[in-house]
């Protein structure tokens, strides 16, 4: 959608993606991972028309976490190559994802979840392992079994997954290869006991360590957020949030960014050039450097980018103060 | 929305209320505080369905927190007496409120929020008051001068509002009514100046502690949550989230609700039965009492109640394990 729209005229809070930053993130992800070597993860954006960009650079396959964000892909014409990053043992929900004729690869982990994609319709899995994360994910001595259960089930087995989520936040970067390493170790090991061609694996923290991985599984770095903004990465915060300052005290003042506009599990927002005391359900409460009006607009910045987005409907590019485009925020929900 | 629908075929993660517990928290606070005594705030549900029992039982006069829940409201029929307690500078936003038809007040705390109420044809205004909790509100030797200059303008002045949200949430009682009065007494000083019929203040944690307000924004009460469930109310914990084993290993347990299915901002949600590890977008870990197999569903209780419901697109009422009806989360955004 074409807007002509200055940004002082959005209603607030509204997400704001800078869109030189964006193309930047997405320009350098495409020249260290090029073409299937990064494999996007929709879930930290949530939008079609941001996946579009990272199709026309050349990653035309994508990692999904829910079946609706494979519908949605499907829906915007970018389904050639999903796969459905996660357990899902709801048939009906499969079967749903199968309909939507993209090419949908789902990971299974279990004797379940291999019956619950045979039933779903499903053709083309692969088995997930835990490399460390205690999340989903079969001991990875198990892969092999697992393999041989699904493709004896008709099912074709393209590799193995196994998600280092322990290891991509971690701020020093020694350590993060260390675990990575670690992590990407049992990751092969159950490759060559499973088969397929595809290791996928990877985030955002370690795109640049992981040397196991065929493919790897990036989100953030599209947008990213101040939690992967303290590992040093080449991707530049490309989103915030736009908020309108609604009462000033001596002491602190408040904008109406709240919990309802943020995820909070990585803890507090970060506005520059102030000190954030604390959220509300509307409200963000701040110790402003220098003193400001009730009117005056404040840019927040998330700590976690895939939870923020989530509560919004939509996203608006922004090259300096004019809004470009407003996009649908079009995968929410389940 | 009338459904027939067993538990067990709803699609996770789901957001379910039990109808028995929501009757008896809804006549509980009917009985407390009758008619115009409770004002409920809609921000906790943002559910026009939700708010009719509460119209039904006396309740006809209500609180928002943002424009897009007063426009709700209207629209549902249910804007009588529609309290938006908050600050809001938008004009356009305010003149949208006005539109709906519905009688609308604004809380004021500033010249700048007078004169946006006066530009968006505001006709009705509270002055807010900080009684404590570090957000929005003037000074409380403020609220007559504020008062003056908004009677100045053509506003009425319905009277003052003071939120002691630094106080609802103390666990021990006596602390809890130490800090109310405090508050109160700088609200009633307030009101001394400012005049008016109202004094609305108050929230869950409050509502039979507050003895200085003439009505109470209890909004919490009918679903609740594990924090306000630690303050030993008379209500109980409504709303849960249905939520599907997907992956099972010897130690722990995931199932599908994350971080985008829940509020974080009070940490980590309570699974009945188990020890919870950690949330991630669209799982929770957790180590259960006893074995659960995969496809199993468990209940997970929020530990806040109002971003939990926010991000999802509707909740279902219960009686035992039957959906009696699907209510849409209709008042969401801004």
């Amino acid at each position: 959608m074409l807007v002509d729209v200055h940004i002082d005229e959005l209603a607030t809070p509204a997400l704001v993606v800078e869109s030189s930053l964006l193309d930047r993130n997405l320009d350098e992800m495409a020249r260290a991972l090029p073409g299937s070597r990064c494999r996007p993860h929709v879930k930290a954006h949530k939008c079609t028309a941001l996946a579009r960009l990272q199709a026309e650079r050349g990653h035309t396959a994508f990692t999904c976490a829910t079946v609706a964000e494979v519908e949605g892909m499907a829906r915007a014409g970018l389904g050639d190559d999903v796969l459905l990053a996660n357990e899902v043992v709801d048939v009906g929900r499969l079967a749903a994802a199968v309909a939507t004729g993209a090419r949908v690869t789902v990971a299974v982990d279990s004797a379940e979840t291999v019956a619950a994609a045979v039933a779903g319709g499903v053709r083309e899995v692969v088995i997930d392992v835990n490399v460390g994360l205690p999340r989903c994910g079969c001991a990875p001595a198990d892969a092999g079994h697992l393999a041989e259960l699904a493709r004896s089930n008709s099912l074709a087995v393209r590799g193995v997954m196994g998600y280092e989520g322990h290891a991509v936040g971690i701020e020093d970067r020694d350590a993060r290869v260390a675990e990575t390493d670690r992590a990407m170790a049992l990751l092969a090991q159950a490759h060559g006991d499973a088969g397929g061609e595809l290791i996928t694996a990877g985030g955002t923290g370690t795109y640049d360590i992981n040397g196991v991985a065929t493919e790897i599984q990036a989100g953030s770095y599209a947008l990213m957020d101040t939690a992967y903004g303290k590992l040093g990465l080449p991707f530049a915060l490309a989103l915030s949030i736009v908020a309108t300052v609604v009462s000033v005290a001596p002491d602190w003042a408040v904008a109406d960014c709240g919990l309802k506009a943020l995820g909070m599990d990585h803890g507090n927002p970060t506005i520059p050039g102030a000190a954030v005391w604390f959220c509300s359900d509307e409200h963000v409460t701040f110790a402003p450097d220098q003193p400001l009006r009730v009117g005056d607009r404040v840019r927040v910045l998330p700590a976690h980018i895939d939870p923020t987005v989530a509560y919004h409907a939509a996203m608006h590019v922004v090259d300096g103060d004019e809004v470009v485009e407003t996009w649908p925020v079009d995968l929410r929900g389940w």
